[in-house]
């Protein structure tokens, strides 16, 4: 940490600081400048009260030297995380695919995508049982109905199952019938949660917020891996802007950034990501030749009835016609699907 | 709700939409314009699914007519809505101050903010007992020990208190202590606190995600007031932008636009709104000039000293000399403190 | 500035920057922390290339310690800038009123508005003769006409003349009927634009760009300032956010913040600033009670019928109440109208 | 145009409306609903003074039907745009690469760099002789001086050229030298200039302002194409957004919109567009898989060194391999480079 002084900072004030950053246990180092003088703080800087130092007489900012994250990060951890879920290999050379509804609407529907998706060449099933709506008069999931059939659609097809939590004490329950556990963008720091499923031990789907920064994002992650569960997959799938011909906008710098910073592996969701069917081809085509390692899409076999998210979902063919681009840019880029 | 379709849609493309809307229960009226066919659907168009339609072959787009909010709306009720909590009348021609530190720290500390607090003029004292924290290694508050120091800080100066519930199962907890539970940013749209905080029937301050429009914000609303719970307050504390010489922009704008579109009260949060102690104040008499029905102030008796948002707080005397301002924009505008 | 190494930069690799730092004249002062060694360089920084020394091997980012600005900023000129224009003081105790239409569109338009707002308790009037607009189909003001009659508003009246310049040829022109040129939000970087108007010596009108931090709103400052000319006034006008109930988010943290950062007087503008007519007083109020030192208002006749901007400019009778709450809160504050 | 009518308004508001509509020589098409009355405005909507409706008394809100620009969209021209430029084909199925410095710094710096992007696979050289800065104590560029030797650069390798053009004065200057006139970011909506360069006929490459809209982008294109000139390529460059890791956020999802929209060449520049030259390949694939039809890299021979952009310039044989990784993934998806 650096901290600034104001250019009229008195002798006093400069040296209640160095007193300060002593007695917190670490070393202060000045350095004089023509207009500033600035105080460097040697040691651990992450537990350090920033606001605090800050408020103190005569200092006009502090900079922070280090990123806040340690268990996210590739000074931590330098090599990939790579980790098998029910057989399926999350982080190595193949980019997982994982496809479905955006909700879980009856046992049939989800068993036909999940055979539609599973042809295609998905490699995970997704579906939501408990919806997070903005408006209470909307449709809100089948709850454990929903989960149940998801369950039956694994033991079906083969495919594991990622499904959204939406509280701690839903863990227990939404476990027994999901291999993934994803904690949605509204929920990004929701930190009840995210610690809780960092106790459970369950692999961890964290799509980052809506307006959340990459750094943000990984300090999420940092409460899961700190209550010591390694299995925590970034999920990108759009941030708010002030363009308003999409929802969102997909940020593709956050794939080869977050794979600089983080061992932990990448997923792309190109469906939340635009918001609209038709960009969703291209946009997972270059969310895989930037670098993620999976990707995660909607889709519903007839979206003009979905109950939710029905604009962004792709049908069976097109999806299908995805992979298959996908598959090309992958091979292209020295990976697979 | 109006669909637009396309500039090629066919006959039948035309014909299918119709059908559809009027098997949804709804009248569908028709107008060719020279470049495209719209279609206007009369009936409340609130629950329609709007994402499913805007799918159909031929749709080039959906355009809601109404605002997607009800109960909250100006529409649904005229009148301001003003109720009292614990003897302080909210909404009405005073200007409520809230006041207190970000996070209770201890016994002590709460006490002298109190009575510092009260003594300036405050009428409800906020202060912290669970606090959301972007990093698992920074203070995560006292939990239900900081709230036992709320009651007593409560019984001695006579000042109700508002405090952060983070998730449902604390709520019964948490209003043992509190007068009001306020639901912080990161939870605006944790759609089953809002909805438990409504069936508890406690007076709820809620503030705007920093990442939420003033639409989401109303929607959020409406779910606690969906479960017959009217004691709603709105608070504006800034939202995320790309400037960075302040944490937050306060979004002034809100303030007058809110007053217009609801009948629910609005409160300030210029602590939060700036990021910054030293522009708190202005943006404190701003609001309040802007027509805000409350402030929520963080105050600290030694802001360096603060476990949490230090570099925000203002000192017990510049916080009087805060509401000395604030009283007198107040009386310009025909309002009191 | 601060040059912070990466994690396992080499010996070499920072004497490499050490040398660099030294041969630009600069002295380096080395810290070598637990987990990164930084390099403190001493000396004015502003002309520094932080691209290039980013670039170096070994380096992870630099910070620079110092805001770039400087001829604008309250180091280097600590008291309010303040200055008379054609009689009327800016910068002082009395908040400026500007008022007047968006565009000039006829000489009785004018006329009529002139006297109206001057009535009203204007001291400056606004209106536009060159008009960027978004559309090539949109009304693009009457040019040179529309000076001409802006130039007899102010004989009539005696209002002083604020009006926008949009390409550095038109200074002359412009120059000739105005008494205040006015630098539109879409110009603020327009850098020949700003050189011109600094070398004109004519007062300015500096509007800050819609997407514009406050830090580049003060360098285009700054390249007015460097051709010697002072008399330099800022406008806040709304930014562009995610926002869309309102066309801009009005930044009232910039009214105290630019204060605080330099003495140049800052102006409101809560036309631009909410874009829609029922806010703009509420705005105006919070932005004299922020401590703007003026406003700019859009007032029209009969806004039904204007040629642009119709939906946020103000009737005549409402102006007229505007100023007087204005009034009200400025008194409030210690100011006059 | 779709006016929707306040809940209260009067018979008579809404007369007048239906009344304002027909004088302006468009039919009305009025749809009473349950809770408001809406009127269809049948005829071309783009030229209608939208601010004037919305400002009539009655009225919420307006909203248009028809996207506002008409040149630049695929139902005016549904065929892709293709064109020639010095013997390169803009907007055809082979991907084009144009490649240089951000500045011309000097003779040698443009030739060494010339020939090395040749070398790797470029077809057009990039370089700026004319440079916007944020701060007037950067380096401004060489000016005329720039322009000759980027035309001696030409000369020797036999690449068209691409350069930036401020002002309209400078059309004729820089038009000697350059087979391309670039407008930047900064003037996508300085008006006189897009006209001038539309006058002059030449080939354009218009970038999208850090603060503009795809549909902004698309209007300032149309005052090219207004004046005649076909030749207008559109480049993604990255938007301003909340987010610090990255200078800009590239919008992917332009990538494909944009082609869905308009019949314009869309061209990519990964460069500004992450703002960190170790993202640059990364992206540059991304937008090439995503469907763009060329790229804008900027290259240096020793970007430690450069004038400007250092920290986002790549070195020749880092550019190399950025032309073998994009022409792979071009192959993929059926196109060359």
């Amino acid at each position: 940490m650096i901290v600034v002084m104001k250019s009229g900072a008195s002798a006093e004030e400069i040296a209640q600081v160095i007193r300060r950053v002593e007695e917190m246990g670490y070393q202060a180092h000045v350095s004089r400048g023509e207009e500033r003088t600035i105080i460097g703080i040697i040691g651990d800087e992450r537990p350090l009260n920033r606001d605090a130092l800050e408020r103190m007489d005569g200092v006009e900012k502090t900079m922070p030297v280090l990123r806040p994250f340690k268990l996210a990060s590739r000074d931590f951890h330098p090599e990939d995380s790579v980790f098998p879920i029910n057989g399926v290999r999350i982080g190595g050379r193949q980019v997982i695919i994982m496809a479905g509804p955006c909700s879980v609407e009856s046992r049939s529907q989800i068993l036909e995508t999940a055979w539609a998706v599973k042809e295609a060449g998905a490699t995970v099933l997704r579906g939501g049982a408990f919806k997070p709506r903005t408006s209470p008069y909307s449709f809100q999931g089948l709850g454990e109905e929903g989960l149940r059939y998801l369950a039956e659609a694994r033991e079906e097809t083969g495919l594991p199952v990622v499904t959204e939590v939406m509280a701690p004490e839903q863990i227990p329950l939404v476990a027994q019938y999901a291999d993934i556990l994803q904690i949605g963008a509204r929920n990004m720091q929701n930190f009840a949660l995210l610690r809780a499923v960092g106790k459970s031990g369950h692999p961890a789907l964290l799509k980052r917020g809506l307006m959340a920064t990459m750094e943000e994002l990984l300090m999420a992650a940092e409460y899961i891996l700190a209550q010591g569960n390694p299995r925590v997959m970034l999920c990108e799938r759009g941030i708010r802007t002030f363009e308003t011909y999409t929802r969102n906008t997909f940020d593709i710098n956050a794939i080869p950034l977050l794979k600089q910073l983080t061992h932990l592996p990448v997923i792309a969701d190109p469906s939340h990501g635009t918001g609209r069917w038709e960009l969703v081809s291209a946009v997972a085509r270059a969310a895989v030749a930037a670098g993620a390692d999976g990707l995660l899409v909607e889709v519903h076999p007839r979206p003009e009835e979905a109950l939710s998210d029905g604009v962004q979902s792709l049908k069976p063919a097109r999806f299908a016609a995805l992979v298959r681009g996908v598959r090309r840019v992958a091979e292209a880029i020295g990976r697979e699907v």
